[in-house]
């Protein structure tokens, strides 16, 4: 494989286009009513997107099949925050709040643009008061910096894990804020780091090409479900090629002791089971909690304690034997650093919407793969799989070097709203090969979600019992 | 002193109120014109607040006579966020979307019914999410919740320190979420402190009445202001009776040793001058820089680096010897519960406005005492010197029991918007004896401020001028 620069750009090359419109959607997902994704802490989740379009003068590409609803074709940029209902509408405003950083700017095609857009998103002072670099308006940076990677990537007509993976190491490190990073990671550091895989980027493009991205299953663990539909998909599971399944605990230990041996029984002894506790206990709790469930041999627990708490983290994996994951709700860069830094984690678990997008995921890669850890993404909620993917496949290709101990988690709901769904064989997720973030939904799932006056909204409750 | 139930209440305490309206306004100060509150991070503050008022159908108290707009006289709670501009409407979405947590439910008057209110705001499962517990949406709880200590405290016919002061030390340990706090402190560690501190709080309520709380003042020490205006400032200052002032640093070492020289000169060497970095440093550049301001004898370094950056702190406090203060910008007790664990800080800045209210701040505060650290409130902005004295009164007369090593900020600014301005005579802040939170402010500078129609605003610039 040549190595190309990301400024190389099939589509449009000679054109300059403009940033011409920006569309926020609340978008929302009756969910709740099957409990799918019923855990200890989300009883009843309403999986969400305050969804974000940047449009612009350029014509072009399939977005004249897909269809703009009367905006007429165009190339476009599609991002997203995920949640899970109420809150989603506050989303969509601060999304709303960061579009005089994109409408009638150009395009972002280079990685020189998407640092520059990176760093106007994140450094305006009067909006940093409101986080800095957390919640809301961090989350809606964030589905902003992606709809730019979508659209940057389909400019350049590559899925966006190639499109990162043929950038060389410096405009790689060019994207990436060190700012308060620099104890654990110095950009000297990271670009030895990426010139240290750039040898073996071409052999590993073509065994993922050629094999996938190995991933687990979420689906047979929700709280909301019986034994009999646990035992049913752990084996579906397996049969379906996972090696690792996840179940949720952290409601009632008896409960996940029994479900823990079902889960066992039903995928036998070479299939890893990792618990996930959704932040459900204290530091002493969740010790004694996983000292109970050890004996039953959990690949990991996931978010034993608050995502704030490095220190608990460290503390809870001193405490007990189990290994410990955690990171999509972990609010920044900053916090990753001292997850690492601190040894309190052995899985880092990014969350592809909830940091600043492409840009602050890279600085936790390269910080999860200065200190060893492998990475093992969140995913699931709606969208998750379809962005998460790219950066697992990005971080094989050209920063870790590694699948191993590396699992991208996989949900299988709702992908039927995208146009380019994230798609699981035997296991693995297949490379994407359409241009782009995989991040766009169906136009007519749009329309059908949107909140309070999609019909699918419409026909199921009133505006006033919708009212929270 | 007599201890009192809080829920002896003199105003209206045989009505059953109920909260019947919910008001959020966007209320803006072009005080970026003046660089006033300018620093190394933050140059061109709007002083704002996304402002709610919980309307009741209660008649009553000193409404007749501050008038409310048109809606009738009625007792209400006023609470607020602080922002500095943009992203003010953000907010003011967040706030409104906790309107069905409050309007048609009783009016809240108690410790039980501030403590369920607290858990209702900060547990919602969806909204949960979008922090958790930090950020635009834990700030617009923590609004709330003040909102409703003001509405709660003027019940009671008290101000909220002393509110708080003549609850007993079971209501106090109600009031907090000890969840992710235990391996720090427990409820009975938190009732212990508190009842060593019930014998004196009747003499440290007198002394409290009689001197007031140590204030210091940052007036001088705004990077925009030449070094005339901070010596001037300076001087005024030690006239005023201060005996801290504090100065923004930061932006270039060789200014920051000018003018810290200019203001010991100024002021002589028995006035602390403590220095603020507004988080613009990573930790060696935090080392080095406060290694060589250290000659100059500054009595604390503040925020030199991420307020995520709990492992930052404690590398910084270690590695220079410039005692370290952070807080303003901590997104919640875990967080502080981690700077005490690290022996990361010398001083706990508590702010008012920025964790869920009052309850969040009184896990803080009992946090600092288990840990013997002093707390000295961030205030200023807008709002913030009349809200945080409540909190620091509260805890010399019923927690820490100490005035010593401990001053609340002072900025003298914006204060005539206020109905009971916070008030500070000879370097102290005059205990509030109005009942209620200090947080109201005067329905004329509401209807100036509103952002962007006010007058204020509509004399500034246009819409359009103002779409950022």
């Amino acid at each position: 494989m040549t190595m190309q620069r990301s400024d190389v750009i099939p589509l449009g090359a000679h054109m300059s286009l403009t940033v011409t419109d920006f569309e926020v959607d609340d978008i929302r997902f009756p969910t709740s009513e099957q409990l799918d994704g019923s855990d200890a802490m989300n009883p009843d989740p309403d999986y969400s997107a305050a969804y974000v379009v940047l449009r612009t003068d350029g014509a072009g590409g399939e977005e004249h099949d897909a269809g703009t609803e009367g905006h007429g074709p165009g190339v476009e940029g599609h991002g997203f925050c995920f949640t899970i209902g109420r809150g989603n509408d506050v989303m969509a405003a601060a999304i709303e709040g960061l579009r005089s950083y994109v409408v009638g700017r150009p395009a972002p095609r280079t990685a020189a643009d998407l640092a520059a857009l990176y760093r106007s998103l994140t450094h305006d002072s009067q909006l940093r008061w409101l986080g800095p670099e957390k919640g809301v308006t961090h989350m809606a940076a964030g589905a902003v910096l992606n709809a730019a990677w979508d659209l940057a990537a389909r400019l350049a007509g590559k899925p966006v894990w190639r499109f990162l993976a043929e950038m060389t190491p410096e405009e790689l490190v060019s994207l990436v804020d060190f700012r308060y990073l620099t104890d654990a990671l110095t950009p000297q550091e990271a670009l030895a780091l990426l010139r240290a895989a750039e040898p073996g980027r071409a052999g590993r493009t073509g065994r993922l090409l050629a094999e996938g991205y190995p991933a687990y299953t979420t689906s047979p663990g929700w709280l909301g479900y019986d034994d009999d539909k646990l035992v049913r998909l752990a084996k579906e599971a397996v049969a379906d090629g996972f090696t690792q399944i996840k179940l949720k605990v952290g409601a009632d230990l008896d409960d996940d002791i029994r479900r823990l041996a079902l889960a066992r029984r039903a995928v036998g002894p070479g299939i890893r089971i990792a618990v996930d506790a959704n932040q459900r206990w204290d530091v002493a709790g969740a010790v004694e909690w996983m000292t109970a469930l050890a004996p039953y041999d959990p690949s990991w627990i996931e978010e034993p304690t608050s995502p704030d708490d490095v220190l608990g983290h460290a503390a809870v994996r001193a405490g007990q034997p189990v290994k410990v994951a955690t990171g999509e709700h972990v609010a920044n860069r900053v916090v990753f650093k001292q997850l690492l830094q601190a040894g309190a984690v052995d899985f880092v678990q990014i969350d592809a919407a909830r940091v600043a997008g492409v840009n602050e995921n890279l600085a936790v890669l390269l910080l999860a793969a200065k200190y060893g850890v492998p990475v093992c993404p969140h995913a699931g909620g709606v969208g998750l799989c379809e962005l998460v993917q790219h950066l697992s496949m990005f971080d094989y290709v050209a920063v870790s070097g590694s699948r191993e101990d590396r699992v991208i988690e996989y949900v299988d709901h709702l992908h039927e709203h995208f146009a380019d769904p994230a798609v699981v064989k035997n296991g693995h997720y297949v490379a994407p090969r359409a241009p782009g973030f995989s991040a766009r939904m169906l136009p007519a799932s749009l329309a059908a979600h949107r909140y309070p006056q999609g019909p699918v909204w419409q026909a199921r409750r009133t505006p006033e019992e919708t009212g929270r």
